[in-house]
């Protein structure tokens, strides 16, 4: 219900406080490149139709942290667009990294201005959401901003830590389940940790309570994947909008396919093979369930959501509308239905 | 002399910080990425050899400035280091978006481990850069820390936007002088300029004397490249180590040529050519002679070298041995002769 009356609220601003900073921006020569970065984030509409973007869950995650320390949102507005914009960044480049040739149901920026151009957009990207983050100085003073942004990288770090576990695993025989959580968590969990604990830090609060802000976020996050990872063998499609089998079918080394090449020698042949007939992918999610992976999986995605719901109760006993939508927005991100 | 004296001392200095300063990061089951760090940085000795390597220019002027202001220059390293760890960056990524093979004589990143983990290196290295420069926090306290890190992130927009036009430029049938003037000044000498505007900026000098050695640095830049494209048409290759005709034969857009685009139709057509023979080539050159480019190059060089010298002069009317080293290194960098 908080959420209901927050997200329309916070949404906007959010979008806009990130269009007016670009614009605030000097192109010189480049207007291109400002297209560019307009058209990836969603912003340049065809036909007058307004087009897919992001859900802006990162930035939305710090403002509802800040507002559940019970304080105003605006100070940490420039650490906010800083997340979504260092995110986009990273999508571009991912994008080129992974050749995906659709984002958002669009061309990518590499299929429409070539890889060169892509990369340096995406460099760009990641300047300007440098530049965003230490402008917390102004609103919440130099020792915040200067702990911010240091912070910023150190999570930009984990990131391409995890990209190149990510890119190491297509090309490996064999991915350890630990291995595996070890690139989520700096693929996926490490910015959404630092977006919850933005919260904390931009509102004063002591260093133990960022800690665990942070340690929410991580939690949030590899519940998120873990999540995400189960119902891309066992999610209903009508509920999830994806093929039920597709993480089969396209051969994703997600962590139940991980446990099951590790558990099961029948799996592992079975889904070695180039290809896979619809029966053998159903063959194969009755291998998955009868050695166990569900049942790994889903422990996983409990254990750490546990552990997220159980900060919040710590951090927010008492609870405003703010902690509120936090509650809703996690429970929103974590139970998608099966 | 005094470069002689000082270059000794440091450049092993520079080059210790920057080893000292990765080793301390956290790559975490990522040891490959940091080999592939250390490698672009010309660190990994193959058959007891010492590797070519880049000569670390913009943190000596760094260091150099801050000597020159009778200041230690420890205090300036980490901005330093940031410098030399961000140009490293926009190599990595340079060499991919103009498919180079050969950086210094041996495979480029991107050549050896694929593109798409050369991009993510690249990323790192651009993350790492940044930690770095929020290091001055320590040595120069918050508010000179806040500002170095605003301006480089101000500087990689601006290489952006230079390298934004380079690649634009290769596809584009006219390119005004003007707007390869634009596209240098971001490519080449932005980051210049902030290098030796770092070493005012962290011994505590007056906003108008960081502006002064910010222009210091902008036409050093400048003269430089200007110059450079001189010597590639008319340098002597055994002082240059260049082919004199390089530039012609590659097609490269360089300021002369471009001068002789605009300026000569016998040049235009002659260019265009698929190939050139030697004979096309030294017609070439003797067609840019008669039409002004060799004057117009000069006087360019010309300008930005004597208002380089000039702010030396008005800034370091009394000057140390470090300032004298500065001038002998400008005169190294802009002196290479015909």
């Amino acid at each position: 219900m908080s959420l209901q009356l927050l997200y329309p609220q916070l949404l906007p601003r959010i979008e806009s406080e990130i269009k007016v900073f670009i614009d605030s921006l000097d192109f010189g020569a480049c207007d291109d490149m400002k297209h560019m970065i307009q058209y990836h984030m969603g912003w340049v509409n065809k036909n007058g139709e307004e087009p897919q973007r992001g859900k802006r869950i990162r930035p939305l995650l710090s403002l509802l942290c800040c507002g559940a320390f019970q304080s105003g949102v605006s100070k940490a507005v420039p650490g906010a667009v800083a997340v979504e914009l260092l995110h986009n960044f990273t999508l571009i480049h991912d994008d080129i990294e992974d050749q995906s040739p659709l984002r958002h149901g669009r061309p990518t920026l590499w299929q429409k201005w070539g890889i060169a151009q892509a990369i340096n957009t995406g460099d760009a990207l990641f300047s300007i959401a440098q530049i965003s983050v230490l402008g917390l100085a102004a609103s919440c003073g130099e020792n915040i901003a200067i702990k911010a942004a240091t912070q910023l990288n150190d999570v930009c770090l984990q990131l391409t830590r995890g990209q190149f576990l990510d890119l190491s695993f297509e090309k490996a025989a064999e991915v350890q389940t630990s291995a595996y959580l070890d690139m989520i968590e700096g693929k996926t969990a490490a910015l959404i940790s630092f977006s919850t604990a933005l919260g904390a830090l931009t509102t004063g609060q002591e260093l133990p309570v960022q800690n665990q802000l942070a340690e929410f976020g991580k939690n949030l996050g590899m519940a998120f994947q873990v999540q995400d990872d189960f119902l891309g063998i066992w999610g209903d499609p009508k509920v999830t909008g994806k093929s039920t089998t597709s993480d089969l079918t396209t051969q994703k080394k997600s962590l139940p396919i991980l446990f099951g090449l590790a558990e099961s020698s029948e799996f592992r042949s079975l889904w070695r093979q180039d290809t896979l007939s619809p029966e053998e992918v159903e063959q194969l999610t009755r291998i998955l369930d009868s050695c166990g992976a569900k049942e790994y999986v889903r422990t996983h995605a409990e254990q750490y959501t546990t552990r997220a719901y159980e900060i919040l109760d710590s951090v927010f006993p008492r609870r405003n509308n703010y902690a509120d939508a936090l509650v809703e927005l996690t429970d929103q991100l974590l139970e998608r239905k099966e």
